[in-house]
């Protein structure tokens, strides 16, 4: 049997970190806050002292006195498609260089947020929380704050505040879809395309919802009629099943745009394995976010870039502007979108 | 401009709670704790009035004086592949339902832990830590946790604890690959396969080490050649480029069997696309994991399943087993593989 060892010092103060390294209690403090400024070498002496004598934070006890947890939360969707799965883990790092932790809050499947959970939010008193309108209002959320300043990111290209009416103070990350919605519907014109059809996402999702106007406008301005609405959920499977239904039961298209990149590899495989249409010959199809399987040689996705670095880079900033000024007005980052051309249109 | 809104009640005390709802403290405290038994009726009065009191129990002091932090600390690679972003989601889902946050400290490239972040991951004092032994090592980093004991998942058919000499306390999460990898190989042999490849993961991973001694092993029992090591690191890229130059610059093979699925639909595309060979007439593919995508119809992936739902039960298991019995001997769960045979293999 194997038994716990008993080799652990107890845990050292920080005074006497302090007293070790020669420096003040409040280098000691700063030494442990990648935030703070303080000469690399300073900082390596403490954090060796501190090593040998067994001293570490306890950032429960920190966070008491300083009303700083280190944690951000995140609310996603209950089941995480590749796009959020490769955002949740790219914040992470970013964060992680900045000396927070990433805290996950799950939404249910009907989008909503179960009020246990948002109680168990507060009681973690997060730094901030990246949160979408759909899941929860801000005048709900901050109700469930202490002193963080949640942070949204609402796809809208017209209205400047996502049209939202409120009085709690929060964040924004916009996100502008119309210029990379507009170059995809230039391409899809210069190759003579008519009926277009547009794959939806999941009902509750505003970033869909806000795809599908983008994109309707767009044609409309562009001479085009407005899209047949094919219903989909951002999963490969439902995608699967509406492509054959719009083109064995409905009246097919000349493209379908996807409102995601999973989506589209969906239409395409029923388009190319069960259809025996070509792809781009027959149906040109065009998706939403730029995820690596895009650029597989299997799918070689012709989609709509919202780069995953720079939106995390705008949210990191987003939070550590806010920390710095718990008190001012929103903040805003945008972020633009472009096409990416690969092999499904042409 | 927009307003911090104003209209926030002042915190509540638990015993305001508890005096109101006619309950004990000890109840209010329970009724926060999905853990805690407590009648369904009591915790919903309980947690109906602590929201009319805008009562929330502070995780931080709550912390000190419990002892719990509700957090769960999982240690990962620095670039997450599918398999691990999927499994961090489910992992997450699982422990919200028992009230517990998941906490994410991603190692270095070359695999190592930052020990700054070793040192933050205590000041959280997690209830549990999981970790794999490439990225830290029981005995480091047991001493940089007070009372979680740590869980590792273990890739081994032949040694019962990895192997591993340690005087740690840490619970065991055993995968056991050989099943799943004779079931592969007795499918190639039945299709007549003699020269078998191995596209190899990053060289740090102990699951990339122990897939190919046991795919080894296998082969020889059943009278096979060791397979030719095509060197990769569980990316598509780089088993695509490593495809191309086994069958160019090498001689080939009857079958590849890669590390990962994400690997396998490398393979899979480099034999379609660019050396225009047939698969699985020319060569046949074998993947690992069973991610959704394998059963995408472009890549029809045979590959050895690790159920991700089980992965995910066993580990919250070991979990709450261990926090139920502080000092209890290694805990243990065993996980399984099979095949699951779809359209790369026939």
């Amino acid at each position: 049997m194997v038994l716990r060892t008993d080799k652990k010092l107890p845990r050292a103060t920080a005074d006497l970190v302090a007293r070790e390294a020669n420096v003040s209690r409040v280098a000691v403090s700063r030494a442990f806050n990648p935030n703070a400024s303080l000469k690399q070498e300073k900082r390596e002496l403490i954090l060796q002292v501190a090593r040998e004598l067994n001293y570490t934070p306890d950032m429960a006890a920190r966070a008491l006195v300083t009303k700083r947890s280190h944690l951000v939360a995140m609310i996603v969707p209950d089941v995480c498609s590749p796009w959020e799965s490769q955002e949740i883990d790219a914040l992470t790092t970013a964060l992680q260089a900045e000396g927070f932790a990433t805290l996950l809050f799950k939404a249910k499947s009907d989008f909503s947020m179960d009020p246990m959970l948002l109680t168990y939010m507060r009681g973690f008193n997060p730094d901030s929380v990246i949160a979408f309108t759909e899941n929860i209002e801000p005048d709900i959320l901050t109700g469930f704050l202490d002193r963080a300043v949640p942070i949204y990111v609402i796809y809208d290209d017209a209205e400047p505040f996502g049209g939202m009416t409120t009085s709690s103070l929060f964040d924004r990350l916009f996100v502008q879809q119309k210029e990379g919605i507009e170059q995809a519907v230039a391409l899809l014109k210069g190759y003579g395309v008519n009926r277009v059809a547009y794959l939806s996402g999941k009902q509750q999702s505003l970033a869909n919802t806000e795809r599908q106007r983008m994109i309707t406008q767009v044609l409309a301005a562009h001479g085009l009629a407005a899209p047949v609405i094919v219903p989909g959920d951002f999963t490969y499977d439902t995608a699967y099943r509406a492509t054959l239904d719009l083109f064995r039961v409905g009246n097919g298209a000349d493209a379908v745009f996807a409102s995601n990149d999973v989506g589209a590899f969906g239409v395409i495989d029923a388009l190319r394995h069960d259809l025996q249409l070509s792809v781009p010959g027959d149906v040109k199809v065009i998706g939403f976010d730029d995820i690596p399987q895009s650029n597989w040689k299997s799918y070689n996705l012709t989609t709509v870039r919202i780069d995953l670095e720079d939106r995390v880079r705008a949210l990191v900033r987003l939070i550590l502007r806010r920390l710095k000024a718990p008190d001012s007005a929103p903040l805003v980052e945008t972020l633009t979108t472009r096409l990416v051309v690969r092999g499904t249109v042409g």
